[in-house]
C-alpha cells in the first residue's frame, strides 16, 4: 500500500446535518482512515454560531465566523458545503473550488439552480465535487444515474423525494386526518419545521428532481423549469374517494421524457394503489427510474436526518481522498449535449380526477360533460357521492381519460362559472405508471 | 477532451445474456461511444457453437471456437465472459487477467467461490475486474456497497435474489397453488429452466449472498459457507396460515452481523406481511441493506433477463473504457481485514414456525411443549388448525420465541417420534426485521 496522507477537512455550517457528519467523523475515525486510505481531519469549521462549538468537543482553535480565515488555511484539502440555501453557500463553494478545493455538499437548492456552472469551475480546476446528500438522504442515487446505469437511455424518474409530505400523506390516509391536523402532528414530531412552506408546497421536491432530471437527461433542468404543486389543497375526501377507485395519493417528483422533450412536474398524484410507489409510508423516500435496459429500479431509504444525509456526505469525503491518495482525481462530468428543452405544464397529457359540489337536479352532467367535451376531454368515469338533504348539493367525482393540462384548466374554469355547479372542489392528476 | 480512443471487446459466450450484449453495443453505438470516451468495438468471440453468430449479425471472422485464439487476439481490451458456470469460464477469466485483459463478468459461480484470487491476480496486474451484472441483474448493487455506501459498517442484508423462487412463492400465495404446479407454470412461462434444481433449492441464491456479504463484511464468505435450503417443502397451507398469523413467505438470502460473526443462510422465511420485502411480487428482486449511518436502504428492479443483465454488463464495460481512456484504472479493492468468520447454521437464533399432525386426543399439547421447554424453546403461540373426523387427525400450527437452530432441530426429532405425532409437516424461520 502506498504511504497514507492525511486529508484535511473544512467544514462550513455547524447545523443538525454539519454535527452529524463530525460525529461520524469523531466517532469512527479508523474505519474512516482504513477505507480513504489515510485519516480524515477536521481542520477548520466555518460557522456564525459560535457557541455551536462546545458540544460536539470540537477544539475552540479550529473555529471561525470568517470565510476567509477558513478558505486561506492551507491544510484544508476538501472543503464541505453543509449550511444549506442559495447564499452564502454558492459563493462560498464556488471561491473554495477556485482556491483549489474540492467539495462537497448537500445542498439541493444550490445544485439545482447553479449545477452547470459549479461543475465547470471543478472541471477548469482538476477538481472533485461531489453533492450525493442532495437528493435521498444516504440512498445512493447521483452516482447510480451516473455511472452504474450509463449503459441505459433513461427515460422517466417518478420519485418520493420529501419525507415531510409523504409523512403527512400517509397519515392523512391512514387516518382520515385533515391536513392541517396531520401538518400539526409533523410538527410536533420533528417531521415538519415549524415554516413547512418549502416542504407542503413541493419547493424542495422541485429542487431534488431538477438535480435528478439534470443527470438522467444530459440538459440542465433548473427549479424554475419544473411545475410544482403543494398538498394543502388534499381533504380527507379525496384519500377515501381515490382509495374507492382504486387508487393511493403521493406527492410525486416526475421527470420524463416525451417525444424528445422533458416534463419535469411535482404535484400530487393519483397512482394505482397496488404500485410499490403507493406502499412507501411515513417519511421514507422511493426513486423510480426508468431506462431503455434495466427497467424499472426502484431506490428506497432514508431521505433525511443527520445520520442518514452523513453516509452520503462521508462517503462523497472518503472518494475524495481515495482520489487525493491514488493521484486520480474523478473531475465531475457535464453530460449536456441532448439539445432538450422542458415542455411547458401547459402541455402534458395526463388523466385527471375532479371533484365538485353541484346542484343535485337533472342535466347537470350533461352541462359539465358537454365543456369537457369541448375541450376534448374524454371521461373515463363518474361517480355521484354524497348529497346534502338540506342544501340540495350534490358532490361529484369525475375520472378522465388522458388529455391536455391546458384543456383542463381552460374547462375546469368555464365549469366552475355554470349556475348549476356550486364549487370544483379539488382535481388531482392521475398516473398509471405500472 | 481528449483523443477518442477505440476500445476492443472480446466476449466468451454467446447464449441469451451474450446475444443481448451483442444487441445492445449494435444497437446504440453512438450512446455508448460519447459515455464511453471512444467506441466499442466488437473484436472477437469465443463460442463453441459456430451456428449462433448468423442472427445477431456479426460476422464470420471474428468467431472462433478456440480460448487461445480468442485470447490472442492483441486488440482486444476488455474480455466479457458470459459462458456462466464454473469451468471453464474460471480458467479464461484468470488467464484473460494474467494476459493483461480487464474482465467483466455476469458470472455469480466463479465470482462467489474465486473472488480473492481473481481480485488478487487483478491487482497484481493492475487490471480492472468488475461483475455488477453477478448479483441483481440490472440493479446497482456491488458499486453502491462498495463505494456510495463506504462511510457505514454495514450490518445486514436481507434479499429477494431469486426471480424464479420469488415468481413460484408468489402465484402459490396469491393463487393457493401447490409448489409443483406453481413451478410447471413458472417453467411455462421461461421464468424457470427444466431442470430447476440451483434456483429452487436456493443454490443460485447462495451464490449471490455470498457475494454481497464477501463485499459487506470484508471476509471471503465461500459458497459452502451459505447454508441453504429450497421452497419445494412449502405447501398451500402453510401460506394460509402464515396468511391468517400476519405474515408473507419468501425465499431471502439474508447475511448479518453478529457479535462480530457471520450468519449467511437462504431459506424460505416468515416476514411481516406489511413489510416491503413482503410486496415485492414475481420475477423481481429486491436487495435490503442495512448501515449504521444510513438505517435501511433498498434496491429493487429486475434480477435477471438478458437486456436487464446487459444493463449492468454494458455499464461496467463503459467504466472500464473510462478508466482506460483517462489512464486511470481502478483496480479492484480486497478489503479482506475483518477476521470475522461465518457461524455455523446450527448456531444461529431466530423465531420458527411449525405445522404438524397430531392425534386429536387430550394431552398432545402438554408432551409437545415439554420437549420444545427441555430444549429451551419457548412457544409464542398454538393454534389448533382442521381435524380430520375420519381420522382424528389434527393440525396445529406452533409459532416459537427466538431459539437456537440445533435446539429446534434437536426438538423436532423427538417431537416426531412421540406416539401421538403423526409428522412434522413443516418448518419455516421467522424474521421480524422490520
Amino acid at each position: 500500500m502506498a504511504a497514507k496522507k492525511s486529508i484535511g477537512i473544512g467544514l462550513m455550517g455547524l447545523g443538525v446535518i454539519g454535527s452529524g457528519v463530525v460525529k461520524v467523523l469523531t466517532d469512527k475515525p479508523d474505519t474512516l482512515a482504513r477505507e480513504a486510505g489515510g485519516s480524515l481531519v477536521l481542520k477548520k469549521v466555518l460557522e456564525v454560531d459560535l457557541a455551536k462549538h462546545g458540544s460536539l468537543g470540537i477544539e475552540r482553535g479550529i473555529f471561525t465566523t470568517q470565510f476567509e480565515e477558513f478558505i486561506g488555511h492551507p491544510e484544508v484539502d476538501i472543503v464541505v458545503e453543509l449550511i444549506g440555501g442559495e447564499e452564502p453557500a454558492f459563493a462560498y463553494m464556488r471561491e473554495a473550488l477556485t482556491r483549489g478545493k474540492h467539495v462537497v455538499t448537500a445542498n439541493k437548492e444550490v445544485m439545482s439552480k447553479h449545477w452547470g456552472e459549479l461543475l465547470s469551475v471543478a472541471r477548469d480546476h482538476h477538481l472533485a465535487l461531489r453533492c450525493e446528500a442532495s437528493v435521498g438522504g444516504g440512498i445512493p442515487l447521483i452516482t447510480p444515474f451516473q455511472d452504474d446505469l450509463i449503459a441505459n437511455d433513461l427515460s422517466a424518474i417518478y420519485a418520493i423525494v420529501n419525507g415531510t409530505t409523504n409523512y403527512i400523506l400517509t397519515r392523512m390516509a391512514k387516518e382520515g386526518l385533515d391536513f392541517s391536523v396531520a401538518l400539526k402532528k409533523a410538527q410536533e414530531l420533528g417531521y415538519a419545521e415549524t415554516n413547512p412552506a418549502n416542504d407542503i408546497e413541493g419547493v424542495d421536491a422541485a429542487y431534488k428532481l431538477a438535480i435528478l432530471a439534470t443527470i438522467a437527461f444530459g440538459t440542465e433542468v433548473k427549479p424554475e423549469n419544473v411545475y410544482h404543486e403543494g398538498i394543502s389543497r388534499l381533504e380527507a375526501r379525496d384519500f377515501r374517494y381515490a382509495r374507492e377507485l382504486g387508487y393511493a395519493i403521493k406527492l410525486l417528483a416526475i421527470a420524463k421524457l416525451v417525444e424528445d422533450s422533458i416534463e419535469a412536474r411535482v404535484h400530487p398524484v393519483f397512482i394505482p394503489e397496488d404500485s410499490l410507489l403507493a406502499k412507501i409510508d411515513g417519511v421514507y423516500n422511493a426513486i423510480r427510474v426508468e431506462g431503455d435496459l434495466v427497467g424499472k429500479v426502484i431506490f428506497y431509504g432514508e431521505g433525511a436526518g443527520p445520520r442518514a444525509t452523513s453516509s452520503a456526505v462521508v462517503s462523497d469525503i472518503i472518494k475524495i481522498a481515495q482520489d487525493i491518495n491514488s493521484g486520480m482525481i474523478s473531475v465531475p462530468k457535464l453530460p449536456f449535449a441532448s439539445g432538450r428543452t422542458v415542455k411547458p405544464m401547459a402541455d402534458i397529457e395526463t388523466r385527471y380526477y375532479m371533484r365538485m359540489s353541484v346542484a343535485d337536479q337533472p342535466g347537470v352532467l350533461a352541462q359539465i360533460s358537454k365543456i369537457l367535451g369541448d375541450h376534448a376531454i374524454s371521461i373515463s368515469s363518474v361517480i355521484q357521492k354524497e348529497t346534502d338533504p338540506s342544501t340540495q348539493i350534490a358532490e361529484i367525482v369525475i375520472m378522465t381519460h388522458p388529455a391536455r393540462e391546458q384543456a383542463v384548466q381552460q374547462a375546469l374554469k368555464e365549469t366552475e362559472r355554470l349556475a348549476i355547479v356550486k364549487e370544483i372542489s379539488n382535481f388531482v392528476r392521475v398516473e398509471a405508471q405500472e
